[in-house]
């Protein structure tokens, strides 16, 4: 029950954009149990003087094309965030990025806080599922 | 003490998104004892391919009209939730969305977590009044 | 580890805006013990039809200025969230924004939530300094 929110410099063109998002999904897939068919991504290119990152807070080096991910989801224990982090951005650097400029940021709510669709909580349709 | 935010697609009109943005609130008021005047919404249109949705995950149908409602408020019990969901769905129908098309996400915070200006916590504020 | 988003309407300028994302961070590093290199900020200008916002409602009078500031961080306590709303409220306003046009959202999750840069949890960075 993820939904991530991707944050890029404008400058990074629709593609770029779009492999992140790919990255952040593969990570959520491959660590967090997420079946690959529970996509909900919303990408905002963001101007760059709009977008204000320390260039080194965190022991990193940030560029202008430094991004921001903010993942809602169901809580998950630390390990399974520790491997989400860290494949996300390993999928990220294949993509392209570097690895100081992908900074990552979860929100956690519960099962009763989603509904995909129809006007009905997805805890109850998964219940009569 | 809600504040939603509300993704449409870009190609619908903003009389489309405000009409929705409308459901949202009517849901709020009807559901979940918030007065009509609370009325906190933010509004964004996004591109086509920055929107990435499943178009089947949960059982429903996605089209290129699908939005994704977020919504900050207190917390509410299980039975206001499933009747939120209901309703603003219900009246987005109303509006001309398909049910399937209307993804609504619960974030809870504290009565501690608003200052709605003034520079005062609104906990305070209510408490004095 | 906080990351502030800024809401603001689109007529504003974009020194506006960065005078009032000043503001936030200088809420929080004079109140929440936040380092001043900690800064991660997404500014958002809004078209004023998307910016929906009762004119009255907590007591306050609102312009066609009015902004949205949404912070996440780290559980704090209800002092220093009071602090937090009413420097950041006093600053905006010596940059030029009125008191009643200022709000403010905070959303808390944990440390474990947060990834700076590398695909390293930021806990265990820490923990390793």
């Amino acid at each position: 029950m993820p939904l991530a929110k991707i944050s890029v410099p404008k400058h990074l063109s629709i593609s770029q954009a779009k492999a992140l998002a790919a990255a952040v999904h593969d990570g959520l897939v491959q660590t967090c149990n997420v079946p690959p068919e529970e996509l909900f991504q919303i990408i905002s290119r963001i101007d760059t003087d709009e977008l204000i990152l320390d260039p080194h807070y965190g022991g990193v080096t940030r560029t202008k094309n430094a991004c921001v991910i903010e993942v809602l989801l169901l809580p998950r224990p630390d390990d399974k965030k520790r491997a989400l982090f860290r494949h996300v951005t390993e999928q990220a650097v294949k993509a392209g990025f570097r690895a100081d400029d992908v900074m990552i940021v979860l929100v956690e709510n519960s099962l009763m806080d989603w509904c995909l669709g129809l006007g009905v909580a997805y805890a109850d349709q998964r219940a009569k599922a």
